[in-house]
């Protein structure tokens, strides 16, 4: 545990200079995991830890001898541990691995990322309960949320295949859809694309299948943190979701964060703080224990950002749409998560993805989808270049962002989360 | 064409004897795909072909130079009838190949199959139109089909890591269920554990992202069929599963035959008269070929098979549940949900599963779950034994077959696909 603390010691500095610069993403007590490639190369993935505006190219300096990074997500939470105090000291000011290291530096600006892990299965939860219910509000006024969501975290299987990295483009998703006053559906383009701002877990250790995982080690089995947005076709939503749930309207794109912050990382940054009300029921045995009420969730503030194709026409930055706390948003922990993903024997393996659902805090300003800042698509956003929104317009960027800030650490950040809506294709013959 | 026609002659015959037993699952005409080792050996898995009772370890013959069906599945439609035209040549009757082969032929008693391909993706469908509607009456006895089940191929996505292979023994899942009039939910094994008769479609080639496979192209895409098994628990389903669907109901096991039915093989067996009415509406265009309606949807007979541990205790064999036609249950072919899957851009893989949904014949004693059998649970079934059922209880062994049948064809098996219910785990700490 003292080598664990030495790494997030507010006084160590790296002898990486960019790393040591107020508002760094990437200070020596961050220290994410993720895969990179020289721009445009083809290479074959490698994996990098990000410090600064560099990346330390893992491999190169002996102390890992893989490429592959479920391999390491596997390792045991005191392997990790090892690994990322021998990374820090040797990363840290006065090291004597700077010579050495110095030639395992990369520019970031040079590098291409890749989603961080294979991903092999993908489940979507729904723990943000501002979000579920407001959009339940949308749907059925008189009782927004479901009877079970205070038992039961809720979650659905995802689509792995198309989840992308930040910076990817994507083309609008066609489909059907029905219009509340039409007798038969139409297909086209979708109309209401939506952003969904989560967090994403990655699962280290997995378990055998038919062996669960109880609420005491759950958290040892989860690796690290990224953004996630789980772009979304409300109207396409709307028409298929009955009774199976989403698929067309999710299965399109989701991106993910290049940058996996470890749970190490993390260990500063949690609150026992979460949205979870004094009269709620308590959670049922399998869910509850003494050590994750104490631990809470995660503290990380989350913002949304947006440039139109306008806006970057005119050499306009992105605006930003919301800013709120995970910690108000998430009704369930992350080791909740893992420990119903399994409890029915269901196996987690090294490099699943877990997303939090939607992270809307209380405040309407601070929601974490369009759906619901602009009420289902009634009331327009205007931006500051005079533009009106309700939904994602073709060319539009959105970046998700965030970072840990607390009394007495030193800030992390969790990088950024971009994607594009690139034009529909063209129509199939109609 | 001619080249693949012959691998249909039904007085072709194999010089491997058992090939030609009438009733055989395995005659030269149908040549399925699987993945093998030795049984007990844990060595690398093979690509191997069922013939008779033996398999043919194909890397062994020199047609193929690699142990990743996938990679064999991702091959143009027409390099896999090349090589489904020289097995079936190297295997007939006075072929030159005889020789050289018979040291590559293993019985089949002596392996253990696997899944027959890494499964990326795995997505579940409901093409079962009767089992849609029994299901419904049993929720809303008004309005059993949802208004979008005649437009949308309604999908959801499953499970991959879970996905066995027949011969898979799996603890009875426990988790959150609510009785009706309890005012909160309880923690234990499920009690309503059912089955579900299933097709599984493998996707062959793939598409990139944001390219979808428009109808007229869907079936250069599918690779092969199998038997599958989509386990589920209805009473976590009913609890869990609003509002975004069947989670941990599923996700604890489903399971897969070991033997993956060509596209080629399936071609005598297509029926026009899959379960769409004539007052129904036409699919919209994105969905519709000429081609694709007269090819039409599969025709195999499919037949559920029950043991029990008092059974198997008293050496008595299985007793048959159900029998029914595929062609008479499915709404929609499979060339419709890979079309409908990647119509938004989403990307399929070589090695996705796609299953059909539960195909539960337009009879109430062809239906293809207990759930249906037993109305919800409350109709008992009484096996030959003496013994009644309504779900499934600790050591059942469920049994999936499948068969096509055609006059002027030979008969070709799917083989089966069984699987054992064991007790559940003893309860986490409570």
């Amino acid at each position: 545990m003292n080598t664990l603390n030495q790494t997030h010691d507010p006084k160590l500095r790296s002898w990486v200079a960019s790393a040591n610069q107020g508002g760094c993403d990437f200070p020596i007590q961050n220290l994410p995991f993720g895969r990179f490639r020289t721009a445009g190369s083809g290479a074959a993935l490698r994996i990098g830890v990000a410090i600064g505006d560099q990346v330390l190219d893992l491999r190169s300096t002996g102390l890992i001898h893989t490429d592959d990074m479920n391999a390491l997500m596997a390792a045991s939470p005191l392997d990790r541990q090892a690994l990322r105090a021998a990374i820090s000291a040797g990363l840290a000011e006065g090291s004597g691995q700077q010579g050495a290291w110095q030639g395992a530096l990369l520019a970031q600006s040079a590098l291409e990322m890749a989603v961080p892990c294979h991903i092999g299965d993908y489940t979507d939860f729904y723990t943000g309960i501002h979000h579920a219910t407001t959009v339940g509000k949308l749907f059925r006024p008189d009782n927004p949320l479901m009877p079970n969501y205070k038992w039961v975290p809720i979650g659905y299987h995802g689509r792995a295949s198309s989840i992308g990295v930040s910076g990817q483009h994507f083309k609008r998703p066609q489909g059907q859809t029905k219009a509340p006053d039409a007798a038969v559906p139409s297909f086209g383009p979708s109309k209401r694309l939506d952003y969904e701002l989560e967090l994403g877990y990655f699962i280290g250790r997995g378990n055998a299948l038919g062996e669960p995982i109880p609420i005491q080690e759950a958290e040892q089995h989860l690796f690290g943190v990224t953004l996630f947005n789980d772009w979304s076709a409300r109207d396409l939503q709307a028409w298929e979701y009955q009774p199976l749930g989403p698929f067309l309207a999710k299965n399109f794109a989701s991106t993910v964060s290049p940058w996996i912050v470890t749970m190490e990382a993390l260990a500063p940054f949690r609150s026992a703080a979460y949205a979870r009300d004094a009269g709620d029921p308590q959670p049922l045995p399998y869910l509850d224990s003494a050590a994750d009420r104490e631990a809470g969730g995660l503290d990380v503030v989350l913002e949304v950002w947006l440039q139109t194709a306008q806006m970057r026409a005119a050499g306009q930055g992105s605006v930003r749409l919301t800013r709120g706390l995970s910690k108000q948003a998430a009704y369930w922990t992350a080791a909740q998560l893992v420990t119903h993903h399994t409890v029915n024997g269901c196996n987690l393996q090294p490099g699943d993805l877990l997303g939090s659902g939607t992270l809307s805090g209380p405040k309407p300003d601070e929601a974490g989808s369009l759906l619901e800042l602009t009420l289902g698509g009634k009331n327009q956003i205007t931006l500051p270049n005079g533009e009106s929104h309700t939904f994602l317009e073709d060319g539009d960027t959105l970046t998700l962002r965030g970072y840990c800030e607390r009394a007495g650490a030193v800030r992390i950040g969790l990088g950024e989360c971009a994607g594009t809506v690139l034009p529909a294709v063209a129509t199939p013959a109609a």
